[in-house]
Parts: structure tokens; C-alpha cells; sequence
């Protein structure tokens, strides 16, 4: 291994780019960006997906650029992420689109579509189905270039303090969902509550809370939510698959050097397929202990799952007719949807299938 | 849109930086590299995921370490593209370690096991379970340093002139099909046979050959098999997602300058991320066509798929107890798979079966 030989090369280096700044700047200038994170530094996957991309751009660009994250609240909230890098408050952000379908509900297909696709079946539509393209189009009026940039996979159904053994039992239920999901369960009976992380757990334990949907089990863990909420429902149907973005100020995009758009379009690429495999290899190890803590994992009674199903598909289609910028979007995931189904039924699914059923054998 | 402003920067940095080229030379050294493709341009999406890394390394570095590709056999064939890097022949190489399991078949956990564990879940094992880590440790023997680098999800069971109906009639079935899954048919009664892929299509339609294994239905399409075997069968359960890699000399590797490896990373991973994307877009649009063309689309019997299961698991002892350096592998590969299985029973596979069934009742 060479590295001390790279070291004192690169050192040389250094000492020779002292007497000619000006050129190095010009080609590789020096930049300072600063990500505010729409998550905090306790959703450590999530975060640190942001975290990888800034390290990943300043270790290839010798550290010419670099990019400071904040957690959520430090510079703004979550909520504020989209706003703040709109006006150039801050240079980008780490975030989630569906946290803004309030103000379009087209903001829902670059993060997750209810009983949508699933990881692979989303990226490629984003990469290969025109999706990131369309995405693009529409995020022009929010002055926000978006680059995918990590992944959850498909999330939990969430915590029930009793059994949900029909669609029955979710009448009338206070949960705390937020989002699409919130407004298909809400079709289900289900009465969707707002609250902040940290108000959650006491809500549970009193019962003005029946039921919270987080995240998955290595997110959820750390909430404890096993203590006061013992059913721990599958699937989280709203989110088979969540995918936060960077956000990047259009202006401070344009003015980037090529050569760093390529770095960063690379890092967030990582970054993408990093995070969701961490998190398939942490979701099976928190799954695991929390079985050890008693939790009463359930499907989600069949009734639940077909209404959902039909509620959502009547929600995408309402929004189709009264949306343009929406029905552009979903026609072109519908369509896309169609084809992935036909295929995955073919080779890829057979094959977890049948692996599913022998090992369950044994 | 900055553009103008940006190009008349880099202008002047050109201009300065031709004065001052010691130094630019020093920290962004020029490098240039030879990397041998194993496949031929024609398989199109393969070829490209070397061409996608070599692009975006250029474009993150400014144009200065670029990556000449090479298609197989302008330098070397597929299967001495190993060889040809662990003597420095070549910098690098985009190939496939189960290429290689003749010398040791440690080098199947690289690529995919069959019967193994599906995309996701050996994207997890690589990154976040060890597994790249022993990868590159059992490597270091053949002077090389793998990086993943491609991915393209499970394959199809190949191409028969007669159905399958069960076991007995792959018994003395002549079949093109390499590798481990080779091995494991041949247990089933299938006599395994090598032949370059020009020569299939006629040894198909004479019958000398009586089933070919190839890839999935965007690379098949195009070698035509369906109108000399119109029998197609999944999946391909010795392939349930095959993943290239970038093999690069170690002595190479370590001269490259710190943010250069950081470059290379990163575009693979960005590769082995857009490769399966791009597979899963282009094998739906492939399968329709093929269906367009009079293909009947079969699952594997029963039986046929519980033996090969059964003879795979049986053959990954054998070898654990003949070769440590396996050994090693298998028990990280094997304990995580156990997990992996379990976690994906619970929130992403009743997803994915639930929207299948949804699907396939329209």
C-alpha cells in the first residue's frame, strides 16, 4: 500500500497550489454549501444518507467542495425545507416530497405512492420510465432541482395499542399518520392525528392515542413504542418504498462547475442505494430484537388491505381530474406501474416466492 | 441560467492553468486506463453500465482520469479479463466473478448464488453485513480490487423446445448452461453444454441442443430463440440477481490519488444502482413483445424447483467442508440470508404479493 507515498505526493502538491491559488480556484473553486436535513440526528439512516453524500463530494473533490448538514430545527424545520431552499435560504436539503403535498399532491410521486411500486419498480421509472424527468419539470416552479438521494424500502403498518381483526376495528381509531396514508385510512374510519415525535409515546400510554405509524422497525425501535402498543401491523401500504430527495436551489445548481454536478449526481446516486441497503440490513436485525420484547407482529386483516386499495385508487383518480400537473405525472407511472407488475410477476417474484415458502418450511 | 458565466470562468482557469500546470498537474494528475469489458456491445445494458462509469468518472474529474472501454475480446475475452488485471495487462475490467468459480468457487458470492438471496438482500450482505469486506479480503489473492459495479435482477430459466412438465423431463435434456446453476442441473438430470453465443441459435434449431440458458427477456430478444424454442421458463433461480463488478489492479488502485478512488466509488455505485433499473424498465418492454411473438411463458415445475433447492443447499456444504476459503464466505452469506428472509416476509414481500394478486385480477 502506497499511501504514504500518496500522502507526501499529494503534500507536494498542496505546497505547489499555495503559489498558484489562483488557477486551482479557478478550475476546482473552493465551495461552501450548507444541507439542512429534514430529519433529525436521532434517524441516524436517514440522516446519515445526507451525511454520505457530503462526505462522498468532499473526498472526490479533494475537498474543494463542501457541503455542512444540519439537522432538522437547526436551520429549519422539516417543513421549512422545501420554502427555505426555494429562496435560497440555505443551498439544498435533504427531505421528503410528500411532506408537501398539501401544497400539490403531485409532490407524492417522487417519495412514495400508496399501494404504489415497490424500490426497484420506482427507481426505474424515476431513471428509465421518464419519471425523474416529469418530477423535474414540476419541481421547476419551486425553483428546486431534486436529485433521489436514499430510500427506505417498504415501511411498517404501525402500532396498534388493541388487534385490528377487521376493518371493522379501525373505526373511529386515533392514529397518528400523516399524509396520503392518513387520508386513505381516513376513508377506512380511522381518524388521523397530528402530533410531534416526542408526544407520541404519552399519548399511547394514556389511550388518546390507539395507534401510531412511524417508520420501520429500526426507526420505530428506539421510540419504544413496544411498551405501550404491543401489535406491530404489515404492511405499512402507504410507503412500499419512501425515497427522500436533495433538493438543490435551482440558481446554485445552474452555477455549479460541471465537473461538481457530476460528483454530487454521483454521491446522491450512492447515496440512494446505501441507504435502503443499511436499512435492509438493520430493519431484519430490530425486527429480531423486538420479537425478543414481545411484540405481536400481524398482516393486516385482507378487508383493511382491498379497501385501502380501492380507496386509493379513487383518491388517484380524483386528483387526476381535477389536477393537470398531477395527471400528467400519474399517467405516466400508471402506465409504467402496469408493465413493471407483468414483469416482476414473472421472474422476480416467483423466485422470493418460492425462497419465502422453504425457508418458512424450515 | 448561468451557463455563459460559468464557461467564461473556465475559460480563464484554462488560460492560467497552462501557466501554472505544475501544480494543476499535481493535485488532478492525468490518468488514463484501459477497461476490458467482458461483454460485447451488443448486450447493450451490460457493455453500457462500463461505459456509464467511465463517462461519469470523466465528467467528476474534470476530463482528467478517463477510462478508455473495451469490448470483450478487443483486449482480452470475458473469461481472461481476471488474468489480464491481476498482471496489470489492464488497469481494470468490468466482469463477472462466477465467471471464475473454476479456480475457486468463492467467487460465486460475489455474483449471486443460486437459490441465494434476492437484489436487495445481497446488496445489504455487500455493504452493510460484511460481505464486500470478505469479498475483497479473499481478492487480495489474485492481486485485484473488486468494486460492484452492475446488477441485473433475476433472470429467466431460459429458452426449451418441449415443456417442462416435471422432473423427469430434464433427464438427458442438452442444455447451454454455465456456472454453479449448471452444476446444480446437471444433479436434476440436465446435461450441461458449452457454447459460444453465435453458435446456440443453429444448435437450437437443428436439435442437437434442446434448451439454452441466456439472460433475461431484453438480452434474449435479441438472439431470437423464440422462434426455435418457444418454451420460456422462470426464473432463472441460479441467477436471482447477478451483480458485475469492477475489478481494478491493486497496484493501480493504490496509486490513484484519494479523491479519484473517491470518483471511481461512487460512479460504480451509481452503475451497479441504474444497471438493474435500466433491466427492469427494458425486460417489461422486452417480455411484452416476446409474448407479441408466440413465446409461452412457463414457471419451473414443482418439482423441478424443490430439487434444484435442495441440490444447491446440498452442494454449498459440500464445498464449506472442503474449501475454508468458502467456508468463511458461506457463513457470513448464510447467517445473513437467514434474517434477510425473515425481515422480508414480514413488510416488503405481503406488499408485493398483495399488489401482484390486485393486479392479476384486472
Amino acid at each position: 500500500m502506497d499511501r504514504r507515498k500518496v500522502l507526501k505526493g499529494a503534500g507536494l502538491a498542496a505546497a505547489a497550489a499555495t503559489v498558484a491559488s489562483p488557477a486551482v480556484a479557478q478550475t476546482n473553486p473552493e465551495i461552501r454549501w450548507r444541507m439542512s436535513s429534514a430529519y433529525p440526528k436521532s434517524l441516524d439512516t436517514l440522516y446519515g444518507a445526507g451525511e454520505m453524500i457530503a462526505k462522498r463530494v468532499a473526498a472526490a473533490t479533494d475537498n474543494k467542495f463542501q457541503i455542512q448538514v444540519f439537522a432538522a430545527g437547526e436551520i429549519v424545520g422539516a417543513l421549512q425545507t422545501l420554502d427555505a431552499t426555494q429562496n435560497g435560504t440555505i443551498e439544498c436539503s435533504y427531505t421528503l416530497s410528500s411532506f408537501f403535498i398539501g401544497k400539490d399532491p403531485t409532490f407524492m410521486f417522487e417519495t412514495s405512492v400508496p399501494w404504489g411500486m415497490n424500490v426497484r419498480q420506482h427507481n426505474a421509472w424515476m431513471h428509465y420510465g421518464g419519471g425523474l424527468d416529469l418530477v423535474r419539470e414540476f419541481m421547476k416552479d419551486y425553483n428546486v432541482y431534486p436529485i433521489p438521494a436514499g430510500q427506505t424500502g417498504a415501511q411498517m403498518g404501525g402500532w396498534f395499542r388493541k388487534e385490528i381483526k377487521s376493518i371493522e376495528d379501525l373505526k373511529g381509531l386515533k392514529m397518528r399518520i400523516a399524509g396520503m396514508g392518513g387520508q386513505i385510512m381516513q376513508k377506512l374510519g380511522v381518524v388521523p392525528q397530528v402530533l410531534a415525535a416526542g408526544d407520541i409515546y404519552p399519548a399511547l400510554e394514556r389511550g388518546t392515542l390507539d395507534a401510531v405509524e412511524f417508520s420501520g422497525p429500526h426507526d420505530d425501535e428506539k421510540l419504544g413504542f413496544v411498551k405501550v402498543a404491543q401489535y406491530y401491523y404489515y404492511p405499512g401500504f402507504w410507503e412500499g418504498g419512501a425515497q427522500p430527495s436533495l433538493y438543490v436551489n435551482m440558481g446554485k445548481w445552474n452555477e455549479l462547475p460541471a465537473h461538481y454536478k457530476a460528483v454530487l449526481e454521483a454521491a446522491c446516486a450512492e447515496a440512494n442505494a446505501m441507504c435502503v441497503a443499511k436499512y435492509d440490513a438493520q430493519n431484519a436485525d430490530a425486527i429480531r430484537r423486538l420479537v425478543g420484547q414481545g411484540v405481536q407482529l400481524r398482516p393486516f386483516p385482507r378487508d383493511v388491505m382491498e379497501q385501502s386499495y380501492k380507496e386509493a385508487f379513487k383518491l388517484y383518480g380524483e386528483l387526476a381530474a381535477s389536477n393537470a400537473k398531477f395527471k400528467k405525472v400519474f399517467d405516466s407511472w400508471s402506465a409504467f406501474r402496469e408493465k413493471e407488475l407483468t414483469w416482476f410477476r414473472i421472474a422476480e417474484l416467483p423466485f422470493d416466492f418460492f425462497v419465502n415458502q422453504q425457508q418458512g418450511q424450515r
